[in-house]
């Protein structure tokens, strides 16, 4: 399906999604997106806005655009809306004729205190919205609401085009995870292991998951069990563990793993005991989770099964969520599979619902051999949950 | 200078400029900030941010980092910080706790209805710092100002360091220009073009300057005359004009140039007059607006020396500004050598600085050839303006 496709679709599921929940118009309002963008942009154009932007979806099924003159030809090459009006002084004209036409009782924006995803207008912007609003008609300002929970379910219950986007980049992360059990070598660097899953993400014409520097994260030994942190000079070393992290976006959806491999160390032909019970505790975490997963079930309660398990192996709990969605970005959604802690706000109380996609990603500490950590990917189904990843059954060794 | 010296330069800048604009303290506020970026990070870190991250600098000359546990090591790493405080739980209670010890009288947030680069701050960011300052003490947030003017300042007083990689993008943009006008030929689609500068910025280890999707932009003959809009299958043609827009992100800093072609007709030696005309308007425009540039003159006054060139040789003026300013981003900084139009807001009456780089990128239409348009990176100094591109002296011929 091509990007233009998917917007459609998205566009006509944002229609329905106005209609649950209850809401007039979705607007997002941005200006020169490269700098400034909206997360929910992705859904309603292919390229970057230059000056101010206006996305209207209207319950009735209108979509219309008021776009600067020169992205008029791209907005309308998406062939997916009513209007596409073009200014040139600003766009103060077009819009309160919009939506003095429209006169719409609510306005979803977006924005949100618990949720970073649906928070993509910026504070100026808003000042600007409500500007125009009071002149468009007075007290017109008011009928803004936030969107966010509306926009979560966009972004959250994903489309079959979607989910096979998710699957592209999946499986090629995991030929590239084959790939690099072959090359890996007692005596590399991190950064030497990070090159070379780079030049695999070249060969195969996929980007990183997210930011190059820290993707794929590449972990050897202990003591840099610090997730988001650049590889090193540190060198792969016989009787320590090695975890990598990472993900590529294809087609504009992105993929997110980790595997954990161990080093023989001299004579060794097995791990040693102390380190297959710590991936024998990961792997039991995440399929214990997985298997508690179904649509309806509260978030932070699939946290809870994988901590519990880390815990009863009588391992210090992990100092991050279990899961979180992926989509167009690497951290999507809303709800997230995490303890009830301050920074997720509500996200760990949301219910999971059919067509989400979240990542596993417990971990333990082993003592002088590091960070043992899988991250495996898994769909939210009608009654359970279905492995987008291969997941991982054995530590796979390097000699 | 590495990213890590220039970031420590430009705090100290921010230092500086405090005091300059009376703030008792520089606040920058973001979450998950590869999904909503602030365009005044890059000044603050070389990595993304995951979880509430604050970025405090004081007048005092101190600057704090608090963020998620594991983002503490890169934000450590970078040697500037007076103090990086990492947690798990949330930022709640070392951000009360800094806030409570420093207790700033001013505290500037990034947010601006003017200037897009000054306006970094998420509404839902926003709310939220809302909260966390009336907790640390009540009536606190009544504290938050715009730190607009001193960001601007920032962004647009560049460094030494900042002009030298704006010069390195300038340059390898100019030797690209020289293979392009080897490579085009009439027949060749916009597209081929493209993809031949795609191919060179990727041998000289360059990403494009700002979306690939349009940049390069590649402009064959007539009715394609919209900026921003991507090549396509259109061919390069005998007896028209082939206009070119690209830049280079080189170590940071992009650069944004245009080019004119002319493709001769059969039998012609020289284009004909119409074209020449138009393109010695366009040259003339760039040289007027240029020599008009110091210190102190206001930015608007640059952009009505252009379009007054381009009126008196009969053609119709341009529907956009004469010259943005460059830097981290392809449209950067407040001031804007751009008409009084309602979208520039304050941007047009800003007052031209020492060490503000803009582009000037006058055009006109020529019936039935094409485009007409010139790009080239100036940068004010102590009394005028110097050229940071080799200026387009004559119209390059196609044959």
């Amino acid at each position: 399906m091509s990007t233009k496709k998917l917007i459609a679709e998205k566009i006509k599921q944002s229609v329905k999604l106005l209609d649950e929940f209850n809401l007039d118009c979705w607007l997002t309002f941005v200006r020169e997106s490269s700098i400034n963008g909206d997360p929910a942009l992705a859904f309603l154009s292919e390229t970057a806005l230059t000056w101010h932007s206006a996305f209207i979806v209207h319950r009735d099924g209108e979509a219309h655009a008021i776009v600067g003159r020169y992205d008029v030809p791209s907005i309308e090459a998406l062939g997916v809306y009513t209007s596409v009006t073009g200014y040139v002084e600003g766009i103060r004209q077009p819009f309160i004729s919009h939506f003095r036409k429209k006169d719409p009782k609510t306005i979803g924006i977006n924005y949100s205190k618990g949720s970073e995803i649906c928070d993509g207008i910026t504070l100026g912007m808003y000042l600007t919205l409500q500007d125009l609003l009071s002149e468009t008609s007075p007290g017109m300002e008011k009928r803004l609401v936030s969107a966010e929970r509306m926009v979560s379910a966009l972004r959250e219950r994903k489309s079959a085009a979607e989910i096979e986007r998710i699957k592209a980049a999946v499986s090629v992360t995991e030929k590239i995870w084959d790939d690099v059990a072959r090359f890996m070598k007692p005596g590399m660097t991190e950064k030497q292991v990070a090159d070379f899953i780079l030049g695999q993400m070249k060969l195969h014409d996929v980007r990183s998951g997210w930011e190059v520097s820290s993707c794929p994260a590449v972990f050897a030994g202990i003591g840099v069990a610090e997730a988001h942190f650049a590889p090193g000079d540190k060198k792969i070393q016989k009787g320590e563990l090695v975890n990598i992290d990472f993900g590529v976006r294809k087609n504009g959806y992105v993929s997110d793993m980790q595997r954990v491999f161990y080093v023989l160390d001299e004579g060794e032909i097995n791990p040693p005991a102390e380190v297959q019970k710590g991936f024998d505790t990961i792997v039991q975490a995440i399929r214990k989770s997985k298997d508690a997963i179904k649509p309806g079930v509260k978030a932070f309660e699939i946290d809870a099964v994988a901590r519990k398990t880390v815990r009863d192996g009588g391992y210090e709990e992990f100092a991050h969520g279990l899961g979180h969605q992926v989509g167009i970005f690497v951290h999507d959604g809303t709800a997230i599979l995490g303890p009830l802690w301050e920074k997720y706000a509500q996200k760990p109380v949301q219910l999971l619902e059919q067509n989400m996609v979240f990542t596993l990603e417990p971990r333990v500490k082993i003592p002088s051999r590091g960070n043992m950590s899988i991250e495996e990917m898994v769909m939210v189904t009608d009654n359970g949950a279905e492995w987008l990843s291969s997941p991982q059954k054995e530590l796979m060794l390097i000699k």
